[in-house]
């Protein structure tokens, strides 16, 4: 076992336990010296370990004392509960709720904590557009015929290279291109079921999603999931005998940012493949990891093909680009259909343009940084819900993503909160666009995908004194 | 009224009737002196009318004695009947020969007489890169961010701009751009109807129609079409009680290229409102008219907004950029909330270069040169069938677009006419593809949109002489 997984694997265990509560702040942590006797490594490493988790705002060191978990805000907010979705499917859609969130979307007055995508400072604009340039005199007849209907090849073998990051060991020919991971996971419901299925998702989850599977006739049963370990085992196993198909975002997904231990990961697969249940994996966060490793995707422990791994750069690189793919495993020649029916082909260009990107390793150092500056707005975001929010605000504890989740005292409803902060142009996501059913109205999303500054502080400022005055009426 | 406008009106009369065969072979036409006398117009205007028909090959010059109808090799070559499909829908899908075939695109051993796109060399290469580098410069954030739902706001002014040629009056706003034409169609079955309604379509039509509209679960009528002037409107009249949308390609559809005259189009459109039966008008080959005049859309005559005009530069410009639009009328607001759920949104980079195409009146110059070539090269391709193919052919007469059907004698089977031409790289569209029923077994599509040479006169004379092998067996 190699130095580097060691460290990065006893840092990411000691972190876990902190973020999940199991270290309380202001425990003391064990000396450099029982660390190297406890697992056999070298000063060094142990003190690596130290300073990873001090980067991270995790923990503190005392002079003379050692090291403590952090004093930090995780104190005064608490985690929310599991969620307790109806073990019945519904269909109440928030639709008039969701676009008017959607609405405020490209208004450059309003600070947009309600989206779920890294702001445009945050990404490499001169780059990209060199690529452009460059994928448009190298391609033949420069993009302009039909490409091959699987998508461009150089972009097939990035993301087949890249797999070996999640476990996985795709094969380029074992990748389809598609017009964002959106697109992917609507070719996948289309080829797997027929309307009246029943898919099996977390809750709260992503609203895009929602409103494409029930705009395509199936029925959502949502699932109680744990804001830090994703997904309830137990409420799946329960509902096996009504699913039809699972679709999950297993890492980071939005809004909890919760990330599934990779044993359950294994586990789900094998149950879902002893009851023929296709799970459709969407892991668009999943490069967004917030310590030191790429969680695994429950792809890597598919032996069977019962898989379809969608994912795109849409959340990491490139939104506008609408560049996604899936590994749709032994329904290949279902989802090769479906996308030739529904659009042909993709634009080569620009899949040209993201595989020459991916290739040279711009992209691992475009994501180190983005991730940095991720896990450091979590921390200032904490600081400043810890200080602005009312008495009582729950948080989520991501472990990577784009988000974290807010839960105020049952009177609040976020939904009047939207109303109130948009006239102080601020616009957030409240908690009942995540939900086909009556639940989340006291809980919003944030997006800590913008770039911190002075005036985002002031903007939670402004949110948290909204919130309280509304809990005081 | 113009001088331009008469002139173009009078040849175009002319022209329909030759290519209907109302004036026939060796016929003689009205002299200069006549047609001034007859429509009251100059000399020059009346010279005009000649030129043009004789440079579409319409007719021919004799020193001393005038005029007369060319002594093409329509004369040898009779046109087709109209189709008489079941009137009852019915869904044996040619799945495998349409894969078969399919699989032949981007094979470039292969002569494709079997697509319906322009080959590569007719398409203005050099520009398109330029406007792809202009477009990431000229964009906000280098069109890295999602761009609004609606789509490139210069590209929709351009297509309302264009608008015009075909008798609309659209407004920017009136537009959603799409992922390609199919994509439209595609958003807009989905927003009108339900698994298990009936769809009109005509017959035969355009294979990857027929497959969307099966594989979202809806029955296909299809209905009788002539060869020239398209859908037959008793059938469509009296088919309508079983009918929920009706789907039609009305300007130079594939295969048969034929156009439904302008009083039809009126006429459709108010039968269709009247019964409350969306149309969905797919007029991707409608720029590509032979003759001087662009006809109209069924969207130029639509009052209530019932006609939803789907189209695209895939076959006029880029295939690959995969940039099409939608003009919804009344169902704007689904067709947005469908283009959110299974896409987000489009990439932004390729909309902007293709409008600024659009916008310098460098698309008018190319199309008028690819039309120029279209026809020309259909005028070669009839030549060459004359010549080669068995006697007894029949061809239809396209009056615009990208194909010429072709039937031979009820005995041949174009599949196996398929396997023995691809053992000489040559690649056809068997007849079978264009219909779920069993007809057109013994019907061919070829694309005319090759650039022409003496090789693909060889591959059409080696075509002609396996299909007299054929016959002759």
């Amino acid at each position: 076992m190699s130095r580097d997984f060691l460290y990065n694997d006893i840092a990411n265990a000691i972190a876990s336990q902190i973020r999940t509560g199991v270290l309380k702040s202001g425990d003391k942590l064990p000396s450099v010296r029982v660390l190297c006797k406890d697992h056999g490594i070298s000063m060094n490493t142990a003190k690596r370990v130290f300073l990873e988790l001090e980067a991270q705002s995790l923990i503190d060191s005392k002079p003379q004392s050692g090291y403590f978990v952090s004093q930090s805000s995780y104190l005064k907010l608490p985690l929310p509960e599991v969620s307790r979705p109806s073990s019945v499917a519904n269909d109440k859609e928030p639709d008039e709720l969701v676009s008017k969130v959607y609405a405020d979307m490209g208004n450059e007055g309003l600070t947009l904590f309600s989206i779920s995508a890294p702001s445009g400072e945050l990404l490499p604009l001169a780059k990209l557009k060199k690529e452009i340039v460059h994928a448009t005199r190298e391609l033949k007849d420069a993009g302009t015929a039909y490409e091959p209907l699987q998508g461009n090849l150089k972009l097939r073998r990035m993301i087949a290279v890249r797999s070996l990051v999640w476990g996985g060991d795709l094969q380029e020919n074992d990748v389809i291109t598609t017009n964002g991971a959106i697109n992917a996971v609507s070719l996948c419901l289309m080829a797997l079921g027929k309307p009246g299925d029943t898919v099996a998702m977390e809750s709260p989850c992503y609203p895009g999603t929602l409103q494409l599977v029930v705009s395509l006739g199936f029925k959502v049963l949502e699932l109680p999931t744990h804001p830090i370990t994703g997904l309830a085992l137990d409420a799946l196993k329960q509902a096996l005998p009504k699913i039809n198909i699972c679709l999950l975002v297993p890492n980071f997904n939005t809004p909890l940012g919760s990330c599934m231990p990779d044993e359950h990961k294994k586990e789900i697969v094998a149950l879902l493949s002893a009851h023929d249940i296709p799970l459709i994996e969407d892991d668009v966060y999943g490069d967004l990891y917030f310590g030191t490793q790429r969680p695994k995707c429950c792809k890597s422990f598919d032996r069977e093909g019962n898989v379809l791994y969608c994912s795109s750069v849409s959340k990491t690189l490139v939104p506008g680009y609408r560049v996604g793919w899936v590994a749709p495993g032994k329904h290949k020649e279902k989802l090769l259909k479906l996308k030739l029916i529904h659009s042909i082909s993709s634009a080569s260009i620009i899949q040209e343009s993201v595989a020459n990107f991916l290739k040279t390793g711009k992209y691992e150092n475009h994501l180190r940084q983005l991730r940095r500056t991720l896990q450091d707005n979590y921390q200032h975001y904490i600081h400043a819900i810890a200080e602005y929010f009312p008495e009582g605000t729950k948080i989520s504890r991501p472990q990577g993503g784009l988000s974290i989740w807010v839960e105020f005292s049952k009177r609040m409803d976020t939904r009047k909160l939207y109303d109130l902060a948009i006239k102080q142009q601020i616009s957030i996501a409240p908690g009942r666009m995540f939900t086909l059913q009556d639940q989340f109205e006291n809980c919003m999303r944030l997006c800590i995908g913008l770039s911190w500054s002075a005036e985002i502080k002031f903007k939670l400022k402004q949110l948290g004194n909204l919130a309280k005055m509304m809990l005081a009426d």
